[in-house]
């Protein structure tokens, strides 16, 4: 599923006139790494309530959500074809097959911009739910796009 | 100024529900640092703007300045009395002077959230403008708390 709107045009606009030469490609790994630790603290609470290990806080769920949903909108800008072979944790891979992690990724943004309104909702058990639906939607790509 | 909204009191319960042990400092300073690390990245374009050694392009500068805006909401859980003397950029002077820097922090969130609401018309001058001045509010507080 692709994932349409203004802010991903934008995005696209940006990179077109932002994008980083290859000099810059340390730049934009770092910049990449900043955006999944940023992904992961606000990860952490989100699978804590649904875990049980930290009980549900409608208001800190729907926080840790929109922020996720926030950055995963800005994921895409940081992949080039002039990161491979780079060292960092992204596999060449998703430059040899680009259409398939492209849309890994847009799965992601939508999965993540439904827990946000989700969340919002204040229901637990949805949240868990859609949290669970988002969580799969990492691990597919990461499974097969990260060291 | 004091920006209260639903996300900064957000935050608070956020940080005192996942608020970091001292164990934890390391992390919440990688976590900082990944925050303004994001923040540089999309100051660049606009300051490219602002200097005129980039053409003003009025969606590029809407996202850019949203995306700031967006981060400067996730600063309030990364500093923490526990990280003083941690080696990092942040100076001790932050937790000494508290009120002040706190002060700080939300004039900058303040100027990024104006900032971002201008970019939105489209102006050119007021963008250019309003970025000198949220700018001004990341020098006020590196100029006293930051290495």
């Amino acid at each position: 599923m692709r994932v349409i709107s203004k802010f991903l045009l934008s995005a696209v606009t940006a990179l077109a006139v932002t994008g980083p030469a290859v000099a810059d490609v340390e730049k934009t790994i770092e910049h990449r790494q900043s955006l999944y630790q940023v992904i992961a603290w606000n990860f952490g609470p989100l699978r804590g309530m649904a875990q049980g290990k930290i009980d549900f806080d409608a208001d800190e769920a729907e926080l840790r959500a929109t922020r996720i949903a926030q950055i995963s909108l800005m994921l895409d800008e940081v992949y080039t074809d002039s990161d491979t072979a780079s060292g960092s944790d992204a596999k060449d891979e998703i430059w040899e097959n680009w259409d398939d992690f492209e849309m890994k990724l847009a799965n992601f943004k939508t999965e993540a911009a439904t827990l946000a309104t989700v969340a919002a909702t204040g229901d637990a058990d949805a949240t868990k739910a859609q949290f669970g639906k988002m969580a799969g939607t990492c691990k597919a790509c990461h499974d097969d796009y990260k060291d």
